[in-house]
C-alpha cells in the first residue's frame, strides 16, 4: 500500500492546471512519440511537483519554501515560488553548473551556495528549514511531488490516444513513479510484450491490463533503481557520469521504490556514450535542445537497450533542457 | 483567380503525409499557441513544399532535382531528395552560413558554391538546370511549393481546434500564402477584429467568414510584401538585417502576392532588435531554439506590433531552427 495513488495524480492535475504547461507530444514516426516535457516552465518536469507540493500545503509559513538542489529541482521550486508570490530559498552545492546558477538568480531565489556535494547542501538546507519553519520541497521523495510529476503521465495517455510503453529516465525516481501512477488504467492499445529488458518480477505476465509498461532508464553509472531492485530495498550507489547533473540522486526514493518495484516497470541501463549520442541526435535530427539527462530515455531506444516490438506504441519522455546550448554541437 | 487553391493544399497533405512531420502545437497560455514548425525535418517548413513539388512531378529526369539556396530551402530540397532517393544539386552563394553548409553536406547533396549573392547562385542554377533537365524546386514561387507549405495551415486548424489569427513570417511569401489557403474555411471561433495592423483593403469588413486572419510579419529591413501592397505589384526591395539569412527574398513571389493581397491578410513589420529579443525569449522562457527568421512572427506579438484582442485565439508559427545554438545565449 503506497501513500500516493492515481487519484492523487488526478487531484494534482486540477491543482496545477494553468500553472504548469501541458507540453506537446511529437509523433516523430508512426506510433513513436516524444513527450516534450523539456519545454515545461523552468525547463523540466520538476515544476509540476513543486507547484503541487506548495499548493497542497495550505497556508505557507513566513519562511516560504526551501529546497536543496543545484539543478532542475531548484529552478522549478524558484519558478513556482515566484509565480505564487512566495519566498524561496535554494541551497546549492559549490559544483552547480553556471547555466543553472544563472537561471536561479534570474528567478529571484535566495541562493546559498554551500558544501562540496549535494548532500552537504541538503544538510545545510535542512538545518535552515528547522530554524525558519519554511516548507521543504523535496526533489522526489514526497507524495505531493510524485503526484505532481505524475500529471505528465495523464497527459501522455490523453495526447497520444494511448501507448503500450512509456520510456522515462530515473534519478531519485519521483518522475517515473509519478508517471507509473498517472498512466494507471490508461488505454494500452497493443499490450505488446517486448524482449530484452530486465523486468521486475512478474512483468511479463502482468504488464497488460494495468496501463502501459514503464521502461525506467538509468545511466549505467547511477543505477539507483537497478541496485534497489537487486537488493530489495533502496541502497546507495556511486554517482558519476554525464547524467550526474540531473539524475544524481545517490539512492532511489523510498516512495518511488514502492511504486517502481511493481509489475509494470522494467529497469534498463544506458551508457554515457549512448546518452550523449541521443542528445546529439535530438538536436541534429529533431532540433530539440535537451540536456544529457533529458536525453537518457531516448538513448535507451536509440541504442537498442530497449527495442519496441512491431506495432508497439511508445512514448519517450524528453524531460530537461537546462543546458548550455553551445555544447549541443560538440 | 489564382493557380493554387485550398484543394491543392488538401491534395498536398495526402501526398506528403508520412514524409513531412505533423509538428506539434504548444499552448503557452490560454488560447495562445506556438506551432513548432521548427521541429520539422531539415529544421524548417520548407520540406513540405519540396516534397510536394517533387512528388507532383511524376517521373523525374535523370538530372534529379535542382535548387538555389544557401539556406533552409536548400536543406529541405536536399533532405526530400535523399528521402526519395533522388539526386539533388544545390547552388549556394558564397555567403552561406557554415551551419547550413554543413547541413547540406551531411544530407549528401551535390553542392556548388558560386556567386557573391543569392541571385548569382540562382542564375548559375538556372543555367545548369537548362543543361541537365533537372526538376527545379523554387523556394516559394511555384504552385506545388505553396500548396505544400499550406499543409501547415491545415494542421494549425486541426490541432488548435480553431484560431482567430495566424501570425507567420514572410520572405518570398510562399509559406504565408500557403497557410492562407490552408486555413481557408477553417473554424475561427471568435472572429475578433483587432486594431493596429495595416490591413489590406477591405480587411476589416471581410476578415470574418473565410477563415482566420493572417498576420504577415516581415522584418522592417526586408519589407517585400509591404512594398508590394503599397505598389500594387511585386517590387524589389533592399535586403539586410538579421532575417536576411532566411527571409532574404528581394521581391515577393507573384503567386504569393496574389494570395497575400487578399482581404484576410494584414501586413506588419518588426525591427531587428525585436526579432532578436523574441529569439532570446523563445530560448530562455520556452527552451525553443529558433533561428532569427524563425522568431520573427513571435516578435510581432512580443513587441506589441500585433496585439491580440481579449479572448482572441492566436497561433504563432515558429518556422526555422537552423542556427548555431551557441548564439542563443549571446
Amino acid at each position: 500500500m503506497t501513500t500516493v495513488a492515481h487519484e492523487d495524480v488526478r487531484a494534482a492535475a486540477g491543482r496545477i492546471g494553468g500553472l504548469a504547461l501541458r507540453t506537446p507530444v511529437f509523433e516523430i514516426s508512426p506510433g513513436f512519440f516524444l513527450k516534450l516535457e523539456l519545454l515545461q516552465h523552468s525547463g523540466s518536469f520538476k515544476v509540476r511537483g513543486a507547484f503541487n507540493r506548495i499548493l497542497s500545503a495550505g497556508e505557507l509559513p513566513d519562511g516560504g519554501v526551501i529546497a536543496a538542489s543545484g539543478g532542475n529541482h531548484g529552478l522549478a521550486v524558484a519558478y513556482a515560488a515566484r509565480e505564487l508570490g512566495v519566498r524561496a530559498e535554494i541551497f546549492v552545492p559549490e559544483v552547480t553548473s553556471p547555466v543553472k546558477l544563472a537561471g536561479l538568480q534570474a528567478l529571484g531565489a535566495h541562493i546559498t551556495q554551500t558544501g562540496a556535494i549535494y548532500s552537504e547542501a541538503a544538510e545545510a538546507a535542512a538545518k535552515r528549514a528547522a530554524e525558519t519553519g519554511a516548507l521543504t520541497v523535496h526533489a522526489y521523495d514526497q507524495p505531493e511531488v510524485i503526484a505532481g510529476q505524475g500529471t505528465t503521465g495523464l497527459e501522455i495517455a490523453e495526447q497520444t490516444g494511448g501507448v503500450d510503453t512509456v520510456v522515462v529516465a530515473v534519478g531519485g525516481g519521483g518522475f517515473a513513479a509519478g508517471i507509473t501512477l498517472g498512466t494507471e488504467g490508461a488505454a494500452s492499445p497493443g499490450a505488446v510484450v517486448s524482449p530484452g529488458a530486465v523486468a521486475s518480477p512478474g512483468a511479463a505476465a502482468e504488464a497488460s491490463g494495468e496501463g502501459p509498461r514503464i521502461v525506467a532508464v538509468e545511466p549505467e553509472r547511477i543505477p539507483t533503481l537497478r541496485a534497489a531492485l537487486e537488493a530489495g530495498r533502496p541502497v546507495p550507489v556511486e554517482v558519476s557520469g554525464v547524467g550526474a547533473d540531473a539524475l544524481g540522486a545517490s539512492k532511489i526514493g523510498g516512495l518511488a521504490f514502492e511504486i517502481l518495484s511493481g509489475p509494470r516497470v522494467e529497469s534498463v541501463l544506458v551508457a554515457d556514450d549512448a546518452i550523449m549520442a541521443a542528445r546529439r541526435t535530438l538536436w541534429q535530427r529533431h532540433h530539440i535542445a535537451a540536456e544529457a539527462a533529458g536525453a537518457a530515455a531516448y538513448a535507451a531506444v536509440l541504442s537498442g537497450v530497449y527495442t519496441p516490438g512491431p506495432g508497439e506504441r511508445v512514448a519517450v519522455v524528453v524531460c530537461g533542457s537546462n543546458t548550455d546550448p553551445a555544447t549541443l554541437t560538440t
